[in-house]
């Protein structure tokens, strides 16, 4: 590549798949990537630029004309070209879809531009066959040879009335085992999932998941057929959910990647880093009212650590078990008296044990029987609160449509700690009778 | 149900799709459930077995001969067969694989039994259709006749030599597409992905995810076409795959679900919160060395808290931001320096905000500013120490070949939190003159 020897790197990069090519772009200047990119034919091109991360793409098509980028996005699927043109600017945007060649292209352009990328619109293609329930197979076949180019995976044709409105499906396996001149009509499927266009992406997934559909056709309100989404999308809709739902709890907010700016990872992390501060901040309010009884009883502060960890461990095991279930929507739901009763079976448990190690612990190292009983029961306490608590937040976030994982890290954490300290420091004063 | 009106029953779930009777099953009790499966046909049956949850199907099953049983899983896929009879006792399995009538599917079950259901060999079914790359089309479509019952959702026809060894594939697409007379030969495409049964889950996931596979074939060390892997069960090993890591991040160890019993979920939580005691006794062991300088500043203990909460969330937070540039390998791999760097950069404006809050609070609360200066610095000590673990631990078990989420929560929390008491007291006895 540094010899910018042309003919050798197309014939090197013609042996390998687009996917890996990319990889290969990644590791090069910018500069260089675009001239690997300018040397493979457009339709590889388009393909690479499809599988490029949005942020890099961003970067690297600064570095193009509108005109180079509009044969690419030309020959893109169309929800591909959507999502490459939504990371420019505007004016490089409508440049580009002035330049565009196809104007069928154009139009599924401007038409998808106008859906949110979260709903079932925002991840639809407008490449689909469609054939009229009155064809015959033979018709059928002969809009696919029309299609076949544009179309990269068909999976099946979609069967439509007069005006366009979706009626069911006709697998691409019957169409091969069928006789030409068979009606459609009397082979097509009406059993079959959609979806309109304004239905979340979640929700999307979920169905597509539960039925194990390969692709799910989109219709408006009036049933109309408007595109497709194809179950690859899907699986990056759910790849990307899991990892924010997990930075949400780890207390980071959006998503962000470690190769974002400094800047971005800041601004994501400090929100939950201050409400930790705001909860360390009461706590050393609320302890410091007990500052004579710590100057009677020094070793209280010894033990103030293994309460506010354990009272956050309990509440993050237990919400991640609620966040699971939540999840999983196929599994019955159980109500809330039943979750609870679970979670304090296994709170009982872990917290005999758990405190009976630690009252030996404080006998062995010789602490007074009496401050051996108040961690220990306080430890008791804590588990017990945060199994509580831990199940009740999600089970409230959620039914106030709050994505229980956003605030299930840090927070569970927080609001466990602060009980905690009061459990520990009210026992201790009653106990210690201090 | 309840009046085990059958026809009516009949009637009402052949309006459903098979999923959705399976969510109703959940919600009756096992007797009930299998008077309604009893009353539909032996197809939509297995189907609906197929979709049960493992554990309510093994407990589900416990009400069905081994005749039952094997009527059912005549007509499955494969691999759902698999799945279903690896939850039997050894006997039940036996008995069944005896019994069933199809023999084709005895032997591919008893072919699949051999793999670990975490490898390629474990994810794949048998049912696909072959073609010789001597064939015609028209003879394609004929094997695709035969076929058609058992292979659900076909995708490809897949090319093989005179030894059953994989050459190519050929899209249904191509098929319908092609002249009846025109050779396989000249028509397949040898370009395409394929596994090994010894692979890994997660690297077929992966390579389906990368490359957008719909279905990948597999083949043994000799390049024989085994069987394939189809794209909703990698959407099954994807969940998981997130699910198990969430759970892990929190400390719990195991595939654990909240229907589990109470005595299961003990199990997969107590290890970590051990993890954690351990960490708040060898806490409260370090901290009562300082008891002597508590009874001289007793407020130093009311900052124990927000050292180790601030010690833990900058922790998680970095290692998880690790963990998800980790699992994302298409991405550009950064060295550690690098990553170290920008981790840094970030402490450093947390860090800055945060203690400079904390040394406000202290001043306005009228502690007297040497101690304001012991918590501050220590604060800007601890997110940096965080922020270092949080980058290294897991890139360190990364390399080692451990789970890198398994030990990145309570793991970090817990080191974390005992390095942050020992700058904190260490801080406090230099700079208080203790």
């Amino acid at each position: 590549v540094q010899q910018e020897n042309a003919p050798a790197i197309r014939t090197e990069l013609k042996e390998l798949f687009p996917e890996d090519i990319t990889s290969i772009l990644y590791e090069l200047e910018t500069e260089q990537a675009r001239f690997v990119v300018n040397q493979l034919d457009t339709k590889l091109g388009a393909k690479i630029l499809a599988d490029l991360d949005p942020n890099e793409r961003r970067d690297f098509l600064k570095e193009f004309t509108s005109e180079e980028i509009s044969r690419y996005v030309n020959i893109l699927d169309s929800d591909d070209a959507v999502d490459l043109l939504n990371e420019q600017p505007i004016r490089v945007r409508e440049e580009v879809i002035a330049l565009l060649e196809d104007r069928e292209q154009a139009r599924f352009i401007l038409d998808l531009l106008h859906y949110d990328e979260d709903v079932a619109g925002g991840l639809m293609q407008k490449e689909l066959v469609k054939a009229n329930v009155n064809w015959t197979v033979n018709q059928c076949i002969e809009e696919l040879r029309k299609q076949a180019e544009d179309v990269e995976k068909v999976y099946a044709v979609y069967v439509v009335d007069d005006h366009d409105r979706l009626l069911g499906l006709l697998s691409l396996k019957k169409i091969v085992l069928a006789h030409k001149n068979t009606k459609i009509e009397s082979l097509y499927d009406s059993d079959m999932h959609y979806v309109e266009t304004y239905r979340p992406a979640e929700e999307v997934a979920e169905l597509m998941q539960r039925y194990d559909l390969d692709a799910l056709p989109v219709v408006n309100v009036q049933g109309r057929l408007l595109g497709r989404i194809t179950i690859d999308d899907i699986v990056d809709v759910i790849t990307e959910q899991a990892s924010s739902d997990t930075l949400a709890m780890a207390g980071i907010t959006g998503d962000v990647e470690e190769d974002d700016t400094v800047w971005e990872q800041t601004r994501a992390r400090l929100p939950w880093l201050l409400v930790g501060m705001m909860g360390g901040i009461l706590a050393a309010k609320f302890i410091s009212f007990f500052e004579d009884d710590l100057i009677i009883v020094p070793a209280m502060a010894a033990f103030i650590p293994i309460i506010g960890s354990t009272g956050g461990n309990v509440g993050i095991q237990t919400s991640s078990i609620i966040l699971q279930s939540l999840a999983d929507k196929s599994g019955l739901d159980a109500g809330v008296w039943q979750r609870l009763l679970r979670m304090f079976a296994v709170a009982f448990i872990n917290g005999l044990i758990i405190s009976s190690i630690v009252f030996g612990f404080n006998l062995l190292i010789g602490n007074e029987v009496q401050l051996a009983v108040v961690v220990s029961s306080a430890l008791i306490s804590v588990i017990f609160l945060a199994s509580f608590m831990g199940t009740v937040t999600p089970l409230l976030l959620d039914k106030l449509g709050i994505n229980p994982a956003v605030a299930s890290g840090p927070f569970i954490t927080t609001a466990n700690d602060l009980i905690g300290y009061g459990v520990y420091f009210g026992l201790a004063h009653l106990l210690l009778d201090l």
